[in-house]
């Protein structure tokens, strides 16, 4: 992990490869158009790898490379990079602050999840793989539309999200957040793809098979882990994975 | 603004740049085929640059450019080309005629709005950002499919419009009006963002959560400009943006 | 037309590339995979060109072109090329052999009109240009599942088509005739534009507003020619559009 | 055949062929992503032709070729190359011991089919094609969502399944197995048309019209054979055909 002794002196440039990288997998997965963005927290520290507001300059996040990210702290201020802070960078800060075990935040617009949390429909866990990934489907909602435009409603933000790891932002979007940027990633894709099965069921009017909780249990012990997942989605977008650290 | 006081010599120009990227832009999202044009006044003048009607030399508006635009008056009479005016040009005429406020249309059969139009469903706002671009969702209906072949029927889409961005064409398409073309197209975009996800809620029976008139107020103040909206949408062009002016 | 004198020496050939185009064109649009045929009669004649059957070395209908179509006579025999005939060719030469109006069959498997077929919902012409491209949504059904492997099969559909210009095969896809090729073609693309608002209005349980009588025969004498239609569908090939006879 | 006398002691490297296109065939389709695995027995032998597990050096099946593919006996053991097994490779050896005449097994979370097997709805032969390519649409439904990660499980798969060409492993995804592996695959595309037109059915709510058992009969006498259309999915794939034997 990037945070084992002896790899700090180097994680920053890894993470901001790695959250390059997830935006680039959020873009190319349909996820994302200009809106949304990922970040990491530097392992032992306030700063946080983000992709920068999109802008007259800022455009596609299919575009930006390591170099384009910025480093802020937890209060928002621009620490490393010339361009702004997202202006709702609050979503992550705060999460930050009172998630010690969230290193990495993503936030999209994607559309099913997202429509699946204005009709308050529940993410059933119907699709083995995706169920696993998204921990049973369990996903609260930020019954607010608002932009996240100050700490106030940041921390809001972070009750309502708890102790999960996804959560509704109501007529918004969603977060997604992991110990690691890969795994946040990749379970916003799972999410997507988990919301747009729960859409279609809905629109057929039937009833669906739930996966128990029991068959969870023995479903987590048997998945693969994220590695072959996130390698799979670096080369779509026609490059080598970032190194794994 | 285009029509500030000494930008009025080159500023037909640089409408036929932006009038003719805001036609491949729609284009490039899909809401336009071969039909649908958009215009912009030239500042002061009663001179219209627009697309000119499809015809068997004047095709797809993925490769339109600005030479290819041409520019009528007020009555529908060419001025400059030689590619005849749409045959709807009356759609931008008359409402030009009855909204000095208005400097830009947009004209497009894109799918999900006009669906939307022809159940007479509301256009609710339950998206934040496609909310806040689409004024709310407000959308007046203008119940007649016909082709406005003329200033007759002009004028009464113009007063179906009334004082709103937006409106239903029913069984036809949409129009999206603003004081600058990169917004009305950024509008036409965004409604369809909107209105697909009306449809999708629609197909599930079940009721969403709409953003109140309150937090709509609250995130009117808070989203950003168009500037970089439209800049994202020029980049997937794969060109430069029009200058801003 | 094709037919006028002086004409024909040349016709077979145009004919070749037309029958071909339209091929490339429903293919292109998706409304094909390897399956479905287009045709056409030689003017004056008994033979019709034809796309071969599909086969280990007939493949994708977007990579033929005028030396792949082969011609048969009204009894199915290949009278030119080396390539079988369909096994439906009966589709076209029975319906050539009751309708001396039409010049130019077509035949798709495409997904929006054969689905409305099936659940047997009519065709409502809620979209004005598609409604007025398919005469009002006027489409008669063959309840017939069957390959038309023979000339009666191909009787019977041709008589469930009767005087109209698209059917219904349930359960199997639909016909497009015209006396012109390119109408026959443009015609299934409009049509299947209109059966998916058709299948997507259905799904939200709300009833539509159908374009009247009355204003089908207004938007009638309204709607431009097929000639920009065709010339759009070629550009998007990326090719020079068939010469106009 | 494969299986013919004078062929075996090519037959493996044709499987190689034929199993590594199947799955890029199934990629390039849509129908999978990283997860899934085709394979094919090696005839007269207990060895496995199939693709190896994903992992972070073996991702995207469409761009693996022959040489990528291992091969392993009934018990699972890697009998040639260096990757490791699918986890899931009980899906494939079980059903093989069960099954004699299956030499050919696919494995897919392809979304339409495995959706209409999580609501419990029938595969309804509603369209012609795909209703002969599935035997009238029969497909038995496991009910299970666990990994198939040992024998255990995987006889209970081949239990389910019983001797249909088709099984849904519900919350999962879905079985085609036949005794070629250009028919399994071609069977598993032809199922997920049918699945799509099942559930955009659904959600109609309406009763489409569905082939009859004597329809069926008529027409799978009629259907043309396997060669053409994997020939057609092969030349998607931007390449000859592999070798029929």
């Amino acid at each position: 992990m990037a945070g084992q002794p002896g790899h700090s002196p180097t994680s920053e440039a890894q993470l901001r490869e790695l959250v390059a990288t997830a935006g680039r997998i959020l873009y190319q997965q349909g996820l994302t158009d200009y809106l949304g963005h990922c970040s990491a927290r530097v392992p032992g520290t306030d700063r946080v790898v983000i992709k920068p507001k999109h802008s007259k300059t800022v455009r596609s996040p299919g575009e930006l490379g390591p170099d384009d990210m910025i480093v802020i702290d937890l209060d928002g201020n621009l620490i490393e990079g010339s361009d702004a802070p997202p202006s709702e960078c609050s979503i992550h800060t705060e999460i930050y602050r009172a998630r010690p075990d969230v290193q990495a935040v993503v936030h999209t617009h994607q559309r099913a999840a997202t429509l699946l949390g204005i009709i308050g429909a529940e993410l059933l866990p119907v699709l083995h793989v995706p169920a696993v990934l998204t921990d049973g489907g369990t996903m609260p909602t930020w019954q607010c539309p608002l932009l996240v435009t100050g700490p106030e409603l940041g921390r809001k933000l972070a009750a309502a999200l708890g102790t999960a790891g996804l959560c509704h932002l109501q007529g918004h979007g969603i977060v997604s957040v992991a110990a690691d940027i890969r795994r946040a990633a990749v379970t916003a894709v799972a999410l997507e793809q988990l919301a747009e099965a729960n859409l279609t069921i809905l629109q057929t009017g039937l009833s669906p098979r739930v996966i128990t909780p029991g068959e969870l249990d023995e479903l987590r012990s048997a998945v693969a882990s994220i590695d072959g997942r996130w390698a799979y989605y670096v080369q779509l977008l026609g490059e080598q994975p970032a190194p794994v650290f």
